[in-house]
């Protein structure tokens, strides 16, 4: 390893810039890139219906222009922008946006793509950074603009045939951070004389940081050089797509708004290529906490986590900026003291300005509860619930029984109104788990596995068992392809009520041959209640069917 | 919610700032506050065999400033001070920082931890923000300086008496981007007056941004303003110590080493309250891809992350700068050639400056592995196949199974060089694990829960089997508390090396009581070597058998 292996970024001369005197007055034009920037980047790419989940968040978040997809590159892409233009799926105030590389081929396919809707991006790029001429294209840079100037005089020939009644044109020099400034522009005029745009025909100049290569002053620089230098201002919509390797492409894109950029290219949670894209929701909220309209509806920041993750497979990290679990949390206690004293005045004051220490925003702005903090102060937040039975005694609870336990924890603590320590945590959790048999319970269990045959699909299994139902001592019986499913069928003849079994986790605690097990059961009912239930033995049979009893008589004595 | 109820933060007058004009040349002076600020905002706090590990991290990477804890506040905190000096596990030229609140008693008390100590930094601070004044502390401007230099007056007092030969002084208004700036100067001058530093006996002046309000640009005015209107500048040294409200801690931190700040406090990869404070691994990096000495270690961040995680509970997010999981990938197909044309051309000239397309740093500069990027951008990487499995075929592998199956993963496409479909991944996975008797292979199954009275403890269970060793038939017979250790107990005395269980995780498949059970059993041998095995069966006992059976046939057959 050394750093003498590495160059300095060359930084721009411009000396008189005026950027660091400006403030942000309003928001930008947004455009999501979720659908493709954003999903390329994914281990497992959005299906067309994750697609669409995708897509519906961000119109009730009110993007009106999003970047829908490749629709050349893969037919996958291509079947997703037919379905949302044959489907209707576009308000009218919104315009869809399809990539495509600068070939003959590409872009006939994007307009066979975009056929018969109302108003489309085409958005076209090559790459135009030194390296690239070098070692990828091995182009010199006339040919490198040939490539950008054809592919649009097609594009502008398509158009003319096209039924889309306006097509908007966005041209990206790919790589642009690791092109000479003077040559980024060059072919950015080329193109801009091919295409023709006027004042009420913009055409958008995208600008990628593609790798983040400097710091976001540097970024700046460049942004104002180039609206400063550009011939036909009034003509162009400049947009910025900043990445996140040196971890400043927030700061890159907010700078680079303050040098003149109108529009801004990114994604929900910042998902993309390698460390990600620009996090739009940060940059949206960072307008909102300082009194200006970000054009965009967040105030359900919970529901667009989950359905985010539901389409990513990813996780929001519990530090990330406005969304992560841990960031309206306090566990310092001079922390704690200050929010509860700020608090208090503020809520004594209506119609004030919010300000609270060590809380940037109000949490319930963005549908989060500020109550939860003094609650996760005392370690007893569902996160950090979790982390200290996992931790501290071996629970690995399965991700969907969190909130149950969290709210059993956060009830005690509403309760009492204090603070609660790892073992208290520990006495609630496992006296509503494992101390539950006051409807249910067991005396004896023998099951037998009755085709022994192994290699046969149909493993049969008796279960034979006495249980104390309401008082009274029960036989049961029952044959299943399992222990559960053989115990169950012996107790439908109880009095209880319907159930299903909707999530079933079993794992060893401490290691061993001989060691315990733990199963974890969650049952829904008919009103559709989930209620889990939790067992522990050295046989794994055993624990799964107290995990099935804990779980009936937590469900049957509320 | 509405963006009406904020305030725009009140930007810097300093239309003549120098800072967009300056280059960073340099590291700055690093303090690692991962042992106090870090510490105090996570879930479960380290205990002192933790932050014992946390510290050795820290010194192997050259941290010599540590701020180790607020001994005042708690005894965890001092007892881990005394064992820092006590074993003497500092180097010479290591200092060690601790906290404390400008008040009598905590000062005094902090001065009993760091006694018989060389050399220390007395970090003492109070909340000088307009905010906390009104209302947490409700003292006007000068009661609030008198705070500060009656602490700093007592310092000096202690310092005096104390046996510790040199005791450096750092100052904190805390909520400093809360604080009028002419205020935080004042404060500050009151400080330095009251110490009385000189060129040799600097004083640190640390300016933190305890809540991220504004944008990066604005704190580095403030930086820049606070060096120019200093008295004495060169008797003190300014610090920075910026959090991450707004996802611009990174920037914020080097836009003020732009404008004068020499001396930088931060965590790794950015552990602090809320949304963390500064990333030093990330700014670190900064410097090294731009050609400048980091000064700290880093050539193997697959350790650093592990420590970590292991120390915090926390995870390093897959995105996360220059560390995650998916930084060093390519998925997209442009993204692949490009790299790999980048590689062929670096390959070829040595001694060259590293410049390869989407890769802004060699991953194997600090222990990752490029080689890796064209394996993971078939999706056959351990985190992509992990998702696989999971998202598209429902296995939950247990996290420590994760590398072996990676490795089964990459063995392919390392032979047959070509990338690999979900459905190719599984049907290699199901392979490997699900088609595994050619040792050992189960005929027939039973087993009895002996003891049926369940509230005993010693419940015992008999199985007996049929299997086939080594292409014979045998019976076996085994006695234990559960299934799995009665059938380990049975084949004891067939000729198997022996081995010891070390994890079992077992989970429903897609859910109901008649659904399918899937069991994973880590097997460990004499030569400590772990293998998986996988069981899948609608009876758990079975799931868990075959699992067995599973991990047996791929121990013996290597």
């Amino acid at each position: 390893m050394s750093f003498k292996n590495y160059k300095k970024y060359e930084p721009v001369k411009l000396d008189d810039r005026r950027w660091p005197s400006n403030t942000i007055k309003k928001a930008p034009i947004w455009c999501s890139v979720d659908l493709r920037d954003g999903n390329q980047s994914l281990p497992i790419p959005m299906n067309v219906e994750k697609k669409t989940k995708m897509f519906y968040l961000l119109k009730e978040m009110g993007f009106k222009e999003i970047e829908v997809g490749f629709p050349s590159a893969s037919k996958a892409e291509f079947d997703f922008t037919r379905k949302l233009i044959e489907e209707n799926m576009l308000d009218d105030d919104m315009t869809i946006q399809v990539l495509t590389q600068a070939r003959e081929e590409l872009i006939k396919k994007t307009f066979e793509a975009i056929d018969g809707c109302k108003r489309a991006i085409v958005h076209v790029y090559n790459s135009t950074s030194t390296l690239q001429r070098e070692v990828v294209f091995k182009k010199d840079k006339e040919a490198i603009i040939d490539i950008a100037v054809n592919g649009v005089k097609l594009i502008k020939e398509c158009a003319k045939k096209s039924n889309v009644k306006e097509i908007i044109l966005e041209y990206s020099p790919e790589s642009f951070t690791g092109t000479e400034l003077d040559y980024a522009l060059e072919i950015c005029e080329a193109v801009i004389e091919a295409w023709e745009p006027t004042e009420e025909n913009k055409i958008i100049i995208n600008l990628p940081a593609t790798v983040e290569m400097s710091m976001p002053n540097v970024y700046a620089d460049q942004i104002e050089w180039f609206c400063r230098n550009i011939s036909c201002r009034e003509s162009v919509i400049i947009s910025v797509h900043t990445h996140n390797d040196r971890g400043t492409g927030v700061a890159a894109t907010e700078l680079a708004m303050l040098a003149g950029a109108d529009r801004v290219e990114g994604t929900l949670f910042g998902n993309g290529e390698r460390t990600g894209n620009l996090d739009m929701l940060t940059v949206a909220m960072n307008l909102y906490s300082q009194g200006i309209d970000p054009e965009l509806n967040i105030d359900n920041i919970n529901h667009i986590i989950t359905v985010y993750e539901e389409c990513t497979l990813l996780k929001v990290h519990e530090r990330h900026p406005y969304a992560g679990e841990l960031v309206y949390t306090a566990f310092s206690g001079s922390h704690q003291d200050a929010i509860k004293k700020g608090l208090d005045v503020y809520n004594q004051n209506e119609n004030k300005y919010w300000e609270v220490p060590y809380l940037p925003i109000n949490p319930s702005d963005i549908g989060r509860e500020y109550e939860a903090i003094i609650r996760i102060n005392s370690q007893s937040g569902k996160g950090g619930i979790a982390y200290i039975l996992q931790a501290e005694y071996g629970y690995k609870l399965p991700k969907k029984m969190h909130p149950e336990v969290g709210k059993l924890i956060q009830g005690v603590t509403d309760r009492t109104g204090k603070e609660l320590n790892p073992q208290e945590i520990y006495d609630i959790f496992n006296k509503e788990y494992f101390e539950q048999d006051s409807i249910l319970s067991l005396n004896r269990f023998e099951s037998i596995i009755e085709d022994k045959d192994t290699k046969k699909k149909d493993v049969k299994v008796t279960v034979s068992a006495e249980v104390t139902f309401r008082g009274e001592t029960k036989q049961v019986k029952g044959i299943g392809n399992g222990p559960i499913a053989a115990f169950v069928k012996g107790i439908r003849e109880l009095d209880i009520e319907p159930f299903k079994l909707v999530e079933y986790e079993e794992h060893s605690m401490n290691g061993g041959a001989d060691a315990q097990a733990v199963a974890y059961i969650g049952l829904i009912n008919e009103k559709d209640e989930v209620k889990f239930g939790i067992g522990k033995d050295s046989n794994i049979n055993l624990a799964s069917i107290r995990a099935l009893i804990s779980a009936i008589n937590r469900h049957m004595k509320n």
